[in-house]
């Protein structure tokens, strides 16, 4: 069949796009990468089939996959040719789980990985030792691992490989970014809406995606659902996400050599020309972006029947296509005929070398998509141009009795980032940002949209093709996207509802280890900017929306990861927030998850101590206590905006009610000053951390989060059995601020009775005082079930001034 | 324009569905719903506008959702229409977020909620009740929440209410599941992958699903991208997702009902004639089922326009459409005119009740949608019948010398429980179900298919319409399909790459706190089966996965919530996972989490020891200890089938050794066991910890997950402080198991070194063995990175039979 344009446009012929030579050498430098991809699998010696294969030649364990290599080394080559025919800017994502050897076969022949590998040249003994490592243990992975030059998409958990493209592609005016997707992946829920990035996509400002959507039919042990729905079906379906599909299949190599030639210069022109129309017109209009589907057999061009079972085009091709080489003869005929028909003799020369015909036909520098600067972001990485954030501070003379939205400050001071680097930073939620009230940013960037406009948008909907804040209602899209433009060496933030954070856990877990591998282990890729997490609508204000929305755990998710990239910031006001978001734009290398709620809330510090607390990421607020740098009677510490605040609204009863208690008050900014400095590179030595908590007094600890965590960080500690934690502890519903403290006793009230329980001496005294402090938390829930909010004296609530 | 067929069938036209008369019933009946809604949100007095609206009559804080509302009682009222005409048994669950107003009006309307809530009597005193408890605290939320009869889709979180309804009408052949999907929801990925639901439905077995995908225009602060894109693009979308989409678009409500009549009785009929035709031939053939495209304005017949800004057909519905009403007269006039449009005197009699006209409209008893017990899954929940697990046992003699893989085992006890419960019982698994070696039910099942089968696959694909095996590439489908399962009252597993889980850490969270708010605060709810995760393909295994598929974090996760509904198992081998899942397939209302390797691995216990093992949950085993039941010098623990063997194989080493020291081995299966008994009902009492763990002795604990988790149990136990615990840190790549182990000390030479380092007196003695040890731990290093594989004696090893 011939390839075809389903959408009505010109259908793409097979007549010759390619002449004889080119084509023959294009098919010749795919045979290269096949059996470099085989011989990765399958070879320990022998490399160049120089001898008849024997069972010593194979590796021990035969590891790896096969399935879907052929078509992502077809997919290459042929972009390899476009990209010289047009000079073209353009990097690759491979998004099949485990189609490493692929990209490594193109990144070795292209010359790239000997670059960065210098013991894997390009010569038989470097040919030999990149066989031996791959799938060996502590070397090269079956899917594009960090340390794979030219990759900034692992794809070992299925989902994201399109949302990184178009990250990658915002903002990059001349690039096009290639992206193979699986037809597994095709199956995951973040990737199926995914496509619908090309909403976001503005021709003028931005490059394009190409998507090579990879239809080779099976996963591990299962059809694929796109490959087995009827034609018409897959047509409509992507016209619907408002994609022109080219269709090439086929399995007969030189025939859909000529196919693909075709369908890519036709998609190349395509982009060209909507890129063209749109910067001479000036009207970003969304267009029907092209994309390929590529229906090639599962492991093309491999063994086609082994023991009586289909493996060409079947998902026994996944693997290891040919199992038990080394002691069946039958096996090892099969895979020494499969390896000696891509002919190596004619590909390599005697040195192991490709032959030079074929060392021309691949791009040169760094137009190779292996070694495109893209592909390392950090090459790329230009520091943000940011302006004072002093000059956003909600003034503040005496602590706590002013009240300031900590995200609307912060939204101001965004709105200056996003004015001063307009095409490097943007801002990513879903359709949570003003919600969150980081709205301010709006006043300088509008968010982007290049669906349809209508004329009632104009009344505050703030939509535009040149937006730059990117809202979404999938939180993967915009984390994908996220990574994606920080990966290809820009700059941005993502805000989000706490309880909602989790949906992308695992892309967290992901990228926090894409971070780890390539800060420790990949000294050729230099530092990227952080991702910069921040959670809002905080699980301590859900006045409506109730016990769904709470859930302050995704803290722990965090705290299991490398203590080389993970930051965890708690602001207690807006001033903090202020200084906390600056210096995570600053860093590098980073996750950094802040937590800052939307409501007003009391600011406790002028920006100066902001930025000095904050610096510290721990410290005594000496307004706050009164143990006048002697020996405390007990400590109350808090992390958290909310939590900062019953801690001292306590702190004030009790010091109203025993004024010669000597209480300490300490707020944690920086989680991990907790953990001990061996454990994190911020955790305080164990003597700074005693001179703050003491060696055994008692400490009460009002904790944003799960109580454990702070156990987590601090069990080591010299005074950890009297830490007496209160958090969240899954007790809630739709409840009124202070309802929901005290069903979780994170509110003054409990917090002053646990204080009374534990401080030495304090029982007798206390015993009046603790009947009272029931009473008014009786008197507190039967005031809120009545009225539906909390009584003015706690709405109100200041610190009183001394 | 009319309401149009774009597939090429008949049209469906405008022309009278509904007589005069009952179109004038519908209408009103529609009115009542919305008066309702707009009651809740805004009254808390003169619930029937008698008398004129006064600032005092509203609520002081108005709190709630409009938007959706009168779309979905729209919808609702049309289904009930059809569920009398056809006498349907069908169900309603509700997609858009926060659209309970509209789902607890209808469930007020047809008597069920005062059936449950009986203070929310069907008269004035019983609507204002219901009015005041909307949004206030404590009481009513504004999604649908566990509280509200007639719900399984709680829509606090979006993503998930197609995979839930597929899930409801699997197995359940004469149930039509309806499913409101929002248009902001059906932006999430989970959702935009569900659609391929209708690929796993088989029309003669299963039920069907009416989607009704609400293209209400906006989202919280957005547009939608689904009501933006072409109309082309958008019936495009749904026919290449495989339905059949009928469009219902307006905003003339008379016009509208005739629309939706004759479109839901299109859908009907076409749904009938497809079971009917699939029913009578036997040959379940994948329809293009019927699905509706409800194009209506957000927050339909609600206020036009409120201080110069469109609210209906606008972002400004989402929420309070009318802010301010006690202070704004203006404002307060507006909602009076809006209220008092719906007519409420013609629709409520002189007592508050709905008028009796009106009363007969909706179904009657289990015909409700607010009352079908397949909505109250526990109402219709069979137990399993299960077969002996003791028959699929492993045959174990002596301790730890036999090898058997624990899932491969539990496959063979599942074909068994599958072939007894051929419509009852499934089990789910994104692709893995091969991978984690459960193929054994395919000898009684194979996996569900409904798309292409061709030729091919009749060798060993294992695909088939009657396959009750799910598997799909999409953790979120198939987590959604077994909520969707177990909430409508049958049984299932899902199982998963371990890594992976992470993908539904939000899913488990959401269906976490389901579990408890209808287990402790709805007990017209029944009992339902728990929700089983067997978690395989683990951390400890990923000889060439590597460091992305490293993370057993899940256990953190799990850990987080509720002790009233999760239980976390780590069965040590094959038999002891026998118990465990058959313990966990009898068990109600739980969340259990199980975890189990997948490679072959050592028999500790043979059937009753496991048994009596698994019982327990924790115990010694004295083959592997030698403290003879008195003081032990030191306990060795661990939990998790990969650290046993490795804690049990530094035991063998230490008593060659050092035969006089008294080693006690323990063994956790059931986690919660570690923690104190007043945390959690599995929890041992201090005496019977201290019994096990000694007070005073160095612990060595092994355990599966991250360590903390094990400090997090066990942190006020009295010998907290020497409990040392090793687990996953973060350290690993492709690795031999051996190697794995080694870099995260959790082998058994790094265990010896621990117990060397920490039992006293032992530093002298140990000082030759430690120097040994460190040896072998750099040669067994040099071997696997050398050999690619661990040394025979490490992966033949064997507890030393005495």
């Amino acid at each position: 069949m011939t390839s075809r344009h389903p959408a009505g446009a010109q259908p793409i012929t097979d007549a010759a796009a390619l002449g004889a030579d080119e084509l023959g050498r294009i098919d010749a430098y795919w045979r290269a990468c096949n059996y470099l991809c085989a011989g990765m699998i399958y070879l320990r010696d022998n490399p160049l089939l120089r001898a008849p294969l024997r069972p010593e030649h194979f590796k021990r364990r035969l590891l790896g996959h096969w399935g879907s290599d052929p078509g992502q080394t077809f997919t290459w080559v042929h972009l390899n040719r476009a990209i010289r025919k047009y000079d073209l800017d353009m990097i690759y994502l491979s998004g099949p789980g485990h189609g490493a050897p692929a990209v490594i076969a193109n990144c070795y022949l292209e010359g790239t990985y000997s670059e960065v590998y210098t013991d894997k040249s390009q010569d038989e003994a470097g040919l030999l030792k990149l066989f031996r490592a791959f799938s060996f243990p502590g070397q090269l992975g079956s899917h594009c691992t960090p340390e794979v030059p030219g990759s900034i998409h692992e794809g070992g958990e299925l989902g994201y490989s399109v949302s990184h493209a178009f990250g990658a592609a915002f903002d990059n005016p001349d690039l096009i970014v290639s992206v193979v997707v699986g037809d597994g992946e095709a199956e995951t829920g973040p990737l199926a809406t995914s496509w619908h990035s090309n909403k976001f996509l503005n021709p003028i400002r931005d490059g394009a995606v190409l998507p090579i959507l990879h239809l080779n039919g099976y996963k591990i042990a299962n059809p694929t659902l796109l490959s087995r729905i009827t034609p018409q079906e897959l047509e409509d379906l992507f016209k619907g996400y408002g994609w022109t599909p080219y269709l090439v299949e086929g399995d007969a190599p030189s025939l859909m050599h000529q196919r693909m030639a075709a369908t890519v210069d036709a998609c190349v022109r395509q982009i060209r020309a909507i890129r063209a129309e749109a910067r001479r017109t000036g009207e970003p209009k969304r267009p029907r972006w092209p994309m390929i589907i590529l229906r090639s057999p599962k492991g093309w061009t491999g063994p086609k029947e082994v023991d009586g079972h289909r493996v060409e085009g079947s998902w026994r091709a996944h693997q290891v296509p040919v199992p038990d080489v080394q002691s069946n003869p039958e096996h090892l005929r099969i895979v020494e005929q499969w390896m000696r028909s891509y002919r190596p003799e004619e590909l390599f020369d005697e040195h192991g070398t490709l032959v030079a015909e074929l060392r021309d036909l691949p791009p040169k520098g760094a137009r190779r998509m292996s070694a495109n600067p893209h592909a390392n972001g950090g090459k790329l990485y230009k520091r943000l141009d940011l302006p004072g954030f002093r000059d956003y501070a909600v003034p503040s003379s005496s602590p706590g009795t002013k009240s300031a939205s900590p995200t609307a400050t912060l939204g101001k001071f965004l709105r200056d980032v996003m004015r001063r680097n307009m095409n490097n930073f943007r801002l990513f939620s879903p359709d949570e940002n003003a919600s969150n009230r980081l709205q301010g940013v709006y006043e300088v960037s509008s968010k982007t949209w290049l669906a349809e406009i209508r004329p009632e948008d104009a009344d505050g909907t703030d939509i535009s093709p040149d937006g730059r804040v990117m809202e979404m209602l999938s939180e993967h899209t915009l984390e994908g996207w996220l990574e994606g433009y920080l990966l290809t060496g820009r700059h941005g933030i993502f805000n989000t509802y706490e309880a909602f954070v989790h949906i992308i856990d695992s892309m967290y877990n992901q990228h926090a280890k894409w971070l780890e591998k390539a800060k420790l282990q990949s000294a050729w890729r230099p530092p990227i900017a952080s991702l910069n997490l921040l959670i809002s609508s905080l699980v301590w204000r859900q006045d409506h929306n109730g016990f769904t929305h709470q859930d302050p755990g995704f803290l722990d998710l965090v705290s299991n990861k490398s203590a080389e990239i993970t930051r965890i910031y708690l602001p207690p006001d807006a001033n903090c927030l202020l200084s906390v978001v600056d210096h995570c734009l600053r860093s590098m290398d980073y996750v950094n998850v802040i937590v800052a709620d939307k409501q007003l809330h009391l600011v406790y510090l002028d920006i100066e101590a902001a930025i000095d607390h904050c610096t510290k990421g721990i410290g005594i607020w000496k307004w706050a206590s009164n143990d006048g740098g002697e020996d405390p009677d007990v400590v109350i510490a808090s992390a958290g905006d909310i939590l900062t605040r019953e801690a001292l609204a306590a702190v004030a009863i009790l010091r109203q009610h025993f004024p010669d208690m000597k209480i300490r008050f300490v707020n944690v900014v920086d989680l991990y000053r907790l953990q001990p400095d061996t454990e994190h590179p911020h955790g305080l030595s164990d003597k700074d951390f005693d001179s703050l908590f003491t060696k055994n007094k008692p400490v009460i600890f009002n904790f944003h989060g799960y109580p454990w965590l702070i156990h987590k960080f601090t069990y080591r500690r010299a005074n950890h059995a009297n830490i007496h934690v209160r958090g969240y502890k899954e007790k809630g519903n739709i409840n009124t601020p202070l309802e929901l403290a005290i069903k979780n006793q994170v509110d003054r009230f409990n917090l002053a009775i646990d204080v009374i329980d534990r401080v030495p001496g304090l029982q007798g005294h206390g015993a009046h005082l603790k009947e009272w402090l029931k009473d008014q938390i009786v008197a507190n829930l039967l005031y809120a079930d009545t009225e539906g909010i909390d009584k003015p004296e706690i709405r109100n609530w200041q610190w009183p001034a001394t």
